[in-house]
């Protein structure tokens, strides 16, 4: 059997993480048994929900626990397998977490699915199953089609635009006849939002000191206000949105990210919420499985079909995970970020 | 005709609403018209909407217009009439405003009612028309049943829980088999909550200095969480709440009563709308008459049985209404805040 390196969370962060939270180690990957399939990772998917269970606080999600490999999204390739479902060479994505191989129960329901992956025209790069074509693209999809239902003609909007899951949304809304607005950092992230994944405009946050000089932004790139919001960051940003956003808007709650690192972000006119009659709603994809399916099929269509032309950062070998994790929080990557591990 | 006393909004707080915005006028009267009713006004209703209207701030509803009577509901008797569906000595509720007596275009839909009222057993008092059979009272069946949706044996809780609003939730959820926890200020207030409107318990939120301690006590009282909140005030309240809300918990948003005068009050942890996935709406009544009768049908119900025995603050004259509404604003009335006005 091969030689596996992991990752392991060491130690919970204290306010911000830093890469002494993680250890690498190299075990051997153990002998299968009736049932099992060994996967080899081509691609480990790096998200902020990670820093949320690097956190024993009370959350959706039980913590990762010390010691153990961190929890990911990866794709790969079956290279054994005791499961009668599963073929070596067979393209597979699933939760296979921080390490070069797997061992996966195969007979669980869900664990481990079968996808079908190219790089021709026409097909979907096996990389595309950990972004829009995946985890991300269903959150899109969920929060845009679920919470937000816009009328074609209504202005949506999306921080963290150049994302996986902001690039999804983007092709989602435009798909639906919707003017959509995003927000990211950095002028390079604006022009690819509008230049490469279509939307109508981008707001370079990072040209604004405070949620009154944004929001004036907001305004001249929204001349109709804002009917629905999905929400990645927090903090100034939200606050931002929420002072442009129209009578009984919609914000699908996805994310907030400002937060992450230890202190809380508050929300500075929660009373924008009642005056405009905002229906709030906060989620995580993985509670709406019965969406998948639907969702999925529209995201594979947009990318296979060109529509959507999501951008990855490809960090290279298990051991820079850690760097380009917290680089992520960061914002220093730019669209789905990723690790290759083959 | 009779000589009428106003009160006008004078001038626009800059701050904290004080008795210099209001101003006290003697007027004439005018003759009617066709389609026109003149109604006496019995008791005018003390409500922290007209808060918001006072200011020119962007909000769900236009501002109150400087040097107008002030709006308001009220209840009354008709002592003139020129339209054919209203009779001397009718009851009648409307939105007369701060003042005695009030000419009604009658032919505009919704705009006076009709209402059968008396002072025996099984009978509803006119002034509860004002209160728990409604705005108020169909304020609280509107956030209970279509936002919360509780089922039975889960936990809901509502601020202001001695208030107008509050004491109708605590008949309407008991009717649906929930535990309910009433927060509101001061012992009595607690003991009333508890004793005559049959709340399961009680927090006096004036016991506790910061959102920390007060979520502490939330947690003895509600030890399954809570379910579903309706919120009134905003705030420490709101943010202790949050602490305690269950996944998937559905958060009502009325009033943020904490904000109305002036400086705004910051949501702390926004981010537990995320990790708790909660869905929180907020919204004013008066968008959503096409429950009234349903939600009228069963509050009258509840009053008339003895099962909702609303409280009521009562000022006396006209002239007494700014102090009445600036006390109301700091909590200083106990029950539903009305003017007697004959």
């Amino acid at each position: 059997m091969p030689r596996n390196q992991q990752i392991l969370l060491a130690s919970r962060p204290e306010g911000e993480a830093t890469a002494s939270n993680f250890k690498l180690v190299t075990t051997d990957t153990p002998a299968l048994r009736d049932g099992q399939v060994l996967v080899r990772h081509h691609y480990l998917s790096l998200d902020p929900y990670m820093r949320g269970r690097m956190s024993d606080a009370k959350s959706y999600a039980a913590p990762q626990a010390l010691g153990e490999v961190m929890i990911g999204g990866t794709v790969g390739e079956v290279v054994e397998s005791r499961h009668p479902k599963f073929a070596p060479g067979d393209k597979v994505v699933g939760m296979g977490g921080w390490q070069d191989y797997a061992v996966v129960d195969a007979a669980q329901p869900g664990v481990l699915s079968k996808v079908q992956a190219g790089d021709g025209p026409g097909q979907v790069p096996l990389s595309h199953y950990l972004g829009a074509a995946g985890m991300p693209g269903v959150t899109a999809w969920y929060g845009l089609v679920k919470i937000i239902e816009p009328k074609p003609g209504q202005t949506v909007t999306v921080s963290a635009a150049s994302g996986a899951v902001g690039s999804a949304y983007g092709a989602l809304a435009k798909a639906r006849g919707c003017r959509v607005v995003g927000i990211a950092g950095g002028k390079e992230k604006c022009d690819y939002v509008v230049n490469d994944l279509g939307f109508d405009a981008c707001i370079d946050y990072k040209q604004y000191t405070d949620a009154g000089s944004l929001s004036k932004a907001l305004k001249a790139a929204c001349p109709d206000g804002i009917h629905g919001h999905f929400e990645n960051v927090g903090g100034m940003v939200l606050d931002a949105v929420l002072s442009r956003i129209n009578a009984h808007g919609r914000i699908a709650l996805c994310g907030m990210i400002a937060g992450y690192n230890g202190a809380p972000v508050p929300l500075t006119y929660p009373q924008l919420l009642l005056t405009q009659r905002i229906r709030l709603e906060g989620f995580i994809v993985s509670e709406h499985m019965e969406v998948w399916p639907e969702a999925l099929k529209e995201l594979v269509g947009l990318v296979a079909s060109g529509k959507l032309r999501p951008r990855e950062t490809v960090a290279s070998g298990l051991a820079a995970a850690p760097e380009a994790f917290l680089g992520m929080l960061k914002g220093r990557n730019f669209g789905k970020q990723l690790v290759k591990l083959v």
